[in-house]
């Protein structure tokens, strides 16, 4: 694989350098025995209403669609919730906690490449998700896909890394976690790294990336 | 709610008109003891790969991401599959069985008003699963979403509907029992209504359906 010509790299947030399910606590604490079932659904449910309001033309920040995907998941459970129970939330997803492999790894890359964030998110969740981790020194720029007003898998949002690192997109190492977010990123023309810490099937989408990983920790190896 | 102007009833045909979980004894029969979880995880596959590759601009037809999805699903579960048990799958999928509702529906709205699908699915198969139940009858167009190669809930979709009727889109009324169908469709200024067989909840997407119907047999009075 010819990684000695990367630049930058540019990792998603949610799943990839942040625990999405580090939300359950929270989730269990208001609503004991419901924690695991609210974090995952909460999760599938965000993405297909990023996926649709960006297909149906009616974008509205991932702020929103988190709150709107949490507000569906208590109906579809059956939960009764206050606002109080709705911020409480939404601020747990300000202070996701990062994976294990996530510190050392940026600390690693820092000084040999561009290091960035492209993500879903809007740019006020993410950066306060950053700052509460304190990884905002590593990174030269966090980008969000608000100033396109879509969401990722559109190639208008990978466009962003390339428009704004000023880099080449193939010197683009993308690193995320996300199968489908790997595809995208693949299909626009970035170098992929897919982090597959759970050992799923690739995801039939006609692209592959260019190399699978178990752990954020493999990328330094990668990027000579 | 006005909806003495409805001049042409639009139906979705996979999950409205047709039980998409009828491709259970299929499953169930190649696969021992997998059939519901198969075809579970199967539609959630198919509707996810229909937005990803058309927000990726990487239309694949119907045809192609349904058994895309499918062999995602047996990797997943891990099982393994031959050639021909994707076949006898992917034939199942063109002989899917209407719902009870819908084909006394369709006879009761007959000579009323226009009659018609818009699908996802591609031409051949929509056709296949139409003529396989003998419902050919009732409708003066069976409308693919292929030509504008992309997928509900795209608004390009739902304007094949008023493009190919000649009728203007609140004088459409289009029925589906997919609740981002049903906010698609709504969102691009159709009449909506939705079938919500299952109870589930409304789906946190900015729109609302102009009816919610538990069965295909409230449609006619509906239409006065």
């Amino acid at each position: 694989m010819m990684t000695n010509k990367i630049a930058a790299v540019v990792f998603d947030a949610y799943g990839t350098l942040f625990d999405v399910h580090s939300v359950t606590a929270t989730c269990e604490r208001l609503f004991p025995g419901k924690g695991t079932t609210m974090s995952q659904l909460w999760r599938s449910k965000q993405l297909e209403y990023t996926w649709l309001r960006a297909l149906m033309g009616r974008y509205a920040d991932f702020n929103c669609v988190t709150e709107d995907s949490l507000r569906y998941v208590c109906n579809a459970l059956g939960l009764a919730y206050s606002r109080q129970a709705l911020d409480e939330l939404m601020l747990a997803y300000r202070r996701l906690q990062p994976f294990d492999d996530a510190r050392e790894t940026l600390a690693a890359l820092q000084g040999k490449v561009q290091l960035a964030i492209l993500s879903n998110g809007a740019p006020q969740m993410l950066n306060a998700v950053v700052a509460h981790n304190g990884l905002g020194q590593y990174f030269s720029a966090v980008l969000s896909v608000d100033p396109v007003r879509t969401f990722k898998p559109s190639p208008d949002v990978y466009r962003i890394a390339v428009d704004k690192l000023g880099v080449a997109r193939e010197k683009i190492a993308f690193v995320s976690s996300n199968g489908w977010d790997a595809a995208g990123a693949k299909a626009f023309g970035l170098t992929v790294f897919w982090v597959n810490r759970a050992g799923a099937p690739l995801d039939e989408l006609g692209v592959q990336p260019d190399a699978v990983l178990k752990s954020l920790a493999e990328i330094p190896a990668l990027i000579v």
